[in-house]
C-alpha cells in the first residue's frame, strides 16, 4: 500500500527534490516575469474598458477622457512599482506590505495589510478562473452549463501546477504569458502604424457604436461629474493588482535575488503600462465604444487587423490567448498567497504548518488552503465572475498604501543616518543614501492615491458586496491574534526554562490490559503487559452472563502467561462495553493512582487490507480514540497481524 | 467534548436502554401490526390497480376478470400466510426465508434467499418513500423540484424513528395505519351498502370513462391473452411484499412469542386481504377504469362518498392516511433487514458488526446500512419509484420460492417421525404431527406459484431494470462467501488449539524514540521510555544544520533524564521527517531485531480543543499511522496535555 501510493505521488507531482536543490529551482528572470506577472499584464484585457464602461455614464464625448485617467494609472503604477523596488532593494530576504508595514508600522497594521493581501489573493483566483471560463463559454455555448465544473477543474489545474515546483510552473507559463504580450504588441504596433499612413494603409475603421448605447449617453455636471471621473479613475486601478507578488517572491529568484526580482519589477511596470497605453491609445483614437457583446480588446483587434493580409491569424492569436492569460491570471495568487502566509505563519500568525514546504520545495499547504477557499467562493458565486469583483481590488489598495506609508517610515530612518553609517531595523539594515529625504515624497504621493482609491472602491461597491471584505478584514487580524497568544500560551506550557526533571509526572507501576477474549493476539499482548509491570490487570466486560465461564476456562489454559495478572471481569447491563472500560480506567487513574502515568496495554488485531479491516468490531480503535487525549494515560498499541490469503 | 456528545445522543435517541430490559421493549400485537404490515396493507393503496392496468392491454371487457385474479392472488398470500404460520411455529426464535432455507435446502440456497431478501427491503425503503413523495408533491405541485431532498429527509426520519427503539416506533406507526385501515373498511362499507341500496341510498355512480383509454382498449387472442393474463397476475403479486416480516421478527414479539407473532400474521393476511378484495369487487362493480391522472382507491373513495353526509371528510381522511401509509410502508424494510443481516452476520456471512444491538436494544448498524444504500437508489433513481418497480419484487418472489420449498422438506422430516417422537433439525426441534405428509401440498403448490410469478416477473421486466437484481444476487452471495472465508481464516489463524506460549512472540529491550526538540512533553517520553526499558534511543532527524548544536545543548541541559539514552542524530535532505524516521524503525526492526516486538514511544503532545489541535504539526499522529499495521512495532503514546487558557 505505502509503496504504490508513493508510486502515485511521484507520478503525479514528480520526484522529491532535496533542500540543496532549492537553488536549481530558482527563477531567472524570463520565467519569474512569465509566473509573477500573469495578473498585472492580463489585467491589460479590461483595464482599459472599465475607464471607458464609467465614463459613458457621463457621455459618449466623455470617452475623450479615456487617454488621460490612462495616463494618470500609468504614473501610480509606475509610482507603486517604484516603490515596491525600493522595497526589494530594502528588504533582500523578500518584502511584501506584511513585511514592510511590520517592520515599519508595527505588528498591528501589518496584520491589516497581511489580512487585506490574503483576501485579495484568494478573489485573484477565483476571479481569474471564473472570467477565464466565461471567456471559454462565450466561445462555445453548449459548455456553459458546466461554468462551475470548469472552474473548478481550471483551480485543480492550476493546484497541480504549482504542486509541481515553481520552475516547472515557470515553464509552463512562459508561452502565454508571452504570447498575449506579443500578439497585443502587434496589434499596436500595427494600429499605430495604420493610424499614422506609415504602411501606406487607409487607417483601419472604427467599429460602429451600437445604437442601445448611443442613446443612454445624456449629460452630468457638477459634483456627479467629478465623481464619476473618481471611480473610473478607481476602476483602472484594477491594472495595480498583482503588482506585489514579485516583492514577497524575492527569495525564488536566482542570485543575486534582489536585483534580479527588482529588474523583473521594473520590466513587469514597463510592459504592462505599454501595453495599457498603447491599448488606451488606439482605442480612443479609433473611437471604440464599449458594449457588452464584444470587448474593447477584441474590438480594436479586428479593427486593426481588417484589411491586412493575415490578419484574421492575428486576431485569433490575441483572442485566444487573452482567455489563457485570463485564467492563468490565477497563478499570482497562487504565487502570492502561500508565501505571505509562510511568513505569517513563521511569526506564529498561522498554522505553523503553512511555512513547510513539500516534496518539490513549494508550500504544499499554502497552496490546498488557498485551492480550497478560492474553490468555495467559486462555489458560492456559481462561477460567476461579475458578483465577484465589488469584492476584489480593496484589499490590493489597503495593502499598498499600508506598504508605502511603511516605505515612507523606512526613507525617514534612512535619511537620519550620516554618510557611511549603517543601522538596524528589526527585520533589514539600512546604510546612508543620499537624497533618502527626497525620496520619500514618491512613496507618499503613492500611498495618498492607492488611499483615495481605496475609499472611492469601498464607498461606490459597498452595499454590492464590498462590505463583506470590510467585515472580514478584522476578523481575519482577529483570528491571526488568537492563534499566535495560542502559541504563546503552547511554548509557555512546554518551556523547560525553571523546569526540574522532577516535575516530571510520575509513572505508576499499573497496566491496565482489556480483554474481550483469549487468542494468540491478546496473549502476546498480556505478554507485553507482564514484560514492562508487574501488576497487571486484565478487564473483561460482561455482557452476557454465559461468557464468565468462558473466558475463566480459556484464562486457566494458560497459566505461563496469565499467572501473576489479575483477571478482573465487570458485569454490564447495555451492549456498548466501551463506556464501561473507559470508566474503570478513569477510576484506577483518578482514584488510585492520581497524578501519575497509568498504562493501558491495547491488543490490536489487524488484517492486510481495508476490507478485512472492515469486517471487525474496531473495539481496540474506538477505546484508543476515547482515551486519546487524557493527559494521565499512556497507550500501548500491541498489534497482532492476521495475514489474508 | 465526550459529556455533551453523550448528551446530544440521549436527546435524539432516548436513554439507552439496560440488556434486561428486553422484554419491556417487546411489541403487543397492535404495535407489531403496524410496525410489521405497514408494507402488506399499504399495497392495498395501488394492487387492484395494478391488475387493471394490465387487463386494459386486453380490452375494456376484460376488467371484468380483475376480481378472479384477485381472489387467485387472495389464495396465494393466504397460502403464503399458512406457510408463514407454520415456519414461525416451528422456528420459535425467528425465522424467515433464510433461516428455513438453511435448515431443509443447505447453505447456499439459504444465501440466495437472504440476497434475494435484502435487495427487496432495500427497495421496499427506496420505492415506498418515493412513492409516498409523489403522493405530496401530486397535491402540493410547488415541492416537485424538491422530490429528491423530501425522499431522503423521510429516510432520515424513518432512520431516526427506528434508531429510537422498536416499541416506541410502533406506537408512532400504529396511528396511520389503523387510520388506514379504518378509513378503507368505511368506504367499502358504504359501499357494499349503497350498492345493495340499504342504505335506502341510490347506487353510486362510476367516474366517466376518459376517452383516451377508451379508445386504446382493443381486442387480443391466443398466447397473447394467456401472457397478458399472467402479467396482470403477477403484477397484483405485489400485495405479496412484506408478509415474510412478521416471520422474520417473531423475538420482538411479547411471550409467547411465536404464537402471538402467528396470531399477528394471520390478522395481517385476513386485514390486507379483506381491503384488497373489498377494493377489487367495488371497483370492478362500479366499472371503474385506470387512468393516469387519478387512482383507482381515490375514484372509488370519491364516487361512494359522494352525496353521503360526511363524504368529504371521509374522502380527504383516506386520502391523507394513503399518502401516510405509502410512506410508512418503507418501514418493512427498516424492520426487516436489520434482522436478516444479524442473522446473516451471526453466521459469518456479513460483517460481525451487524449482530450489535445499540443503546436501545435495536439494530444499529443494520438501520444505518439499509438507509444509506436506500437513499443511493433514491438518488440514483431520482426519486423515481416508477424507473424503479421492475427491480422490486423478483427478490420477495425468490425467498418466497425457496422459503415455501424448505417447508415442504420440514413437513417430509416431521411426517417421518412416530407419533409421540421428537426429532432435532440442525436449527430447531420437531415434534410428531398428524396429517404432516398432506399439510405439505399447501406450501408445495404455494411455492410453484410464487417460482411461476418470480418467471413472469423475470421475463417480462428483464430489459426495464430486472436484470440488474438478477446480477447482483449471486455477486452478493459472492459476496457473503468472501467474508465467511475471512473470517475462517481469521479465527484459524487466532486460534490457541495447539498453541504454546513459547510461540508468542519475543519482545525485544529496546525503545525507539523520535525527538523533534527538547521541551516538557518529550522529557515525560524519555522518562517513560526509560521505565520500561534499559535500551532507548532518541532519534532526532536534522533537516537543517543549524539544529544539531541547539537539540545537543538541550539535551544536555536534563542529565538526570536524558543520561543512559542514545541521541542518535540522522541527516535528511529533503523536508518530509516521517520517511527517514520510518526507515530507521524498520531497519532496526528487520535487521536488529528480526522476529521479535520493537517498541516505539511515541510523545504526543495535545491540547484541549479541535481548534488548538489544528495549529500543530501532526507529525505524532502520522507516524503512529504510518507504524500501524506493522506486527513487528509496539506504539506507546505518551501523551502531554497542555491547557489552553
Amino acid at each position: 500500500m505505502t509503496i504504490s501510493y508513493a508510486k502515485i505521488k511521484r507520478i503525479i507531482f514528480g520526484e522529491p527534490f532535496p533542500t540543496r536543490a532549492e537553488i536549481h529551482e530558482r527563477l531567472d528572470k524570463v520565467r519569474a516575469l512569465a509566473i509573477f506577472a500573469s495578473d498585472p499584464i492580463s489585467s491589460n484585457a479590461y483595464a482599459t474598458e472599465a475607464i471607458m464602461s464609467v465614463l459613458l455614464l457621463i457621455s459618449v464625448g466623455a470617452l475623450r477622457l479615456t487617454l488621460p485617467l490612462a495616463l494618470g494609472i500609468m504614473t501610480l503604477v509606475l509610482l507603486v512599482v517604484f516603490s515596491y523596488t525600493q522595497t526589494i532593494l530594502h528588504y533582500p530576504k523578500g518584502g511584501g506590505a506584511y513585511i514592510v508595514t511590520r517592520d515599519n508600522l508595527g505588528v498591528t497594521p501589518s496584520l491589516f495589510a497581511a489580512s487585506a493581501l490574503l483576501i485579495d489573493y484568494i478573489l485573484t483566483v477565483s476571479v481569474s478562473v471564473s472570467a477565464g471560463v466565461r471567456a471559454i463559454t462565450s466561445a462555445l455555448p453548449q459548455l456553459f452549463p458546466y461554468s462551475l465544473w470548469l472552474a473548478l477543474l481550471a483551480i485543480i489545474l492550476l493546484t497541480w501546477i504549482n504542486l509541481r515546483g515553481i520552475r516547472e510552473s515557470g515553464s509552463i507559463f512562459a508561452l502565454p504569458t508571452y504570447a498575449f504580450v506579443g500578439g497585443v504588441l502587434l496589434i499596436v504596433f500595427i494600429g499605430l502604424g495604420r493610424l499614422f499612413g506609415v504602411f501606406g494603409a487607409a487607417a483601419p475603421e472604427a467599429v460602429t457604436v451600437p445604437p442601445r448605447l448611443a442613446e443612454t449617453a445624456g449629460n452630468v455636471g457638477g459634483f456627479l461629474y467629478v465623481w464619476l471621473l473618481v471611480r473610473a479613475f478607481a476602476a483602472g486601478c484594477t491594472a495595480l493588482t498583482g503588482i506585489e507578488a514579485i516583492s514577497d517572491g524575492v527569495a525564488a529568484f536566482k542570485p543575486p535575488e534582489s536585483k534580479n526580482a527588482a529588474q523583473t519589477m521594473i520590466a513587469m511596470g514597463v510592459i504592462a503600462m505599454s501595453l495599457f497605453i498603447g491599448i488606451t491609445y488606439l482605442a480612443t483614437h479609433l473611437h471604440l465604444i464599449p458594449f457588452e457583446q464584444e470587448s474593447i480588446l477584441s474590438q480594436l483587434a479586428r479593427s486593426v487587423t481588417t484589411g491586412v493580409p493575415g490578419g484574421g491569424i492575428i486576431y485569433a492569436w490575441v483572442q485566444f490567448f487573452t482567455m489563457m492569460i485570463l485564467v492563468l491570471a490565477a497563478n499570482t495568487g497562487f504565487q502570492d498567497f502561500p508565501r505571505v502566509s509562510s511568513f505569517l505563519a513563521n511569526d506564529g500568525f498561522m498554522p505553523r504548518w503553512m511555512q513547510n514546504r513539500g516534496d518539490r520545495l513549494v508550500y504544499n499547504a499554502g497552496i490546498t488552503v488557498l485551492a480550497v477557499v478560492a474553490a468555495v467562493v467559486v462555489i458560492v458565486f456559481r462561477a460567476n465572475e461579475i458578483r465577484m469583483l465589488p469584492l476584489y481590488a480593496l484589499g490590493v489598495m489597503l495593502g499598498f498604501t499600508l506598504s508605502q506609508a511603511g516605505m515612507v517610515r523606512l526613507f525617514t530612518k534612512i535619511s537620519k543616518l550620516k554618510p557611511g553609517e549603517t543601522a538596524q531595523t528589526r527585520m533589514t539594515t539600512i546604510h546612508y543614501e543620499a537624497h533618502a529625504g527626497w525620496m520619500r515624497l514618491l512613496p507618499a504621493f503613492g500611498s495618498l492615491v492607492t488611499f483615495v482609491v481605496l475609499v472611492a472602491l469601498v464607498v461606490t461597491k459597498f452595499m454590492e458586496g464590498a462590505w463583506v471584505v470590510v467585515v472580514a478584514i478584522p476578523l481575519i487580524v482577529w483570528l491571526f491574534r488568537s492563534i499566535n497568544s495560542h502559541y504563546a500560551t503552547v511554548a509557555n506550557q512546554l518551556s523547560t526554562r525553571d523546569f526540574h526533571p522532577s516535575q516530571i509526572r510520575a509513572i505508576a507501576d499499573i497496566v491496565i490490559i482489556p480483554v474481550g477474549d483469549i487468542h494468540r493476539g491478546t496473549l502476546r499482548a498480556i505478554r507485553y503487559a507482564r514484560q514492562i509491570s508487574n501488576n497487571v490487570q486484565a478487564v473483561s466486560i460482561l455482557t452476557n452472563p454465559d461468557f464468565e465461564a468462558r473466558i475463566r476456562r480459556r484464562w486457566a489454559r494458560f497459566p505461563d502467561v496469565t499467572t501473576g495478572v489479575e483477571l478482573r471481569l465487570i458485569e454490564y447491563e447495555y451492549r456498548d462495553i466501551l463506556t464501561p472500560l473507559v470508566d474503570y480506567i478513569s477510576r484506577v487513574s483518578l482514584e488510585e493512582y492520581p497524578g501519575q502515568l497509568v498504562t493501558v496495554v491495547v491488543p490490536e488485531f489487524l488484517t492486510d487490507s481495508f476490507w478485512g479491516q472492515l469486517l471487525h468490531n474496531q473495539t481496540a480503535n474506538f477505546l484508543q480514540r476515547r482515551l486519546r487525549g487524557n493527559d494521565g494515560i499512556v497507550i500501548v498499541d500491541v498489534p497482532y497481524l492476521i495475514p489474508e490469503k
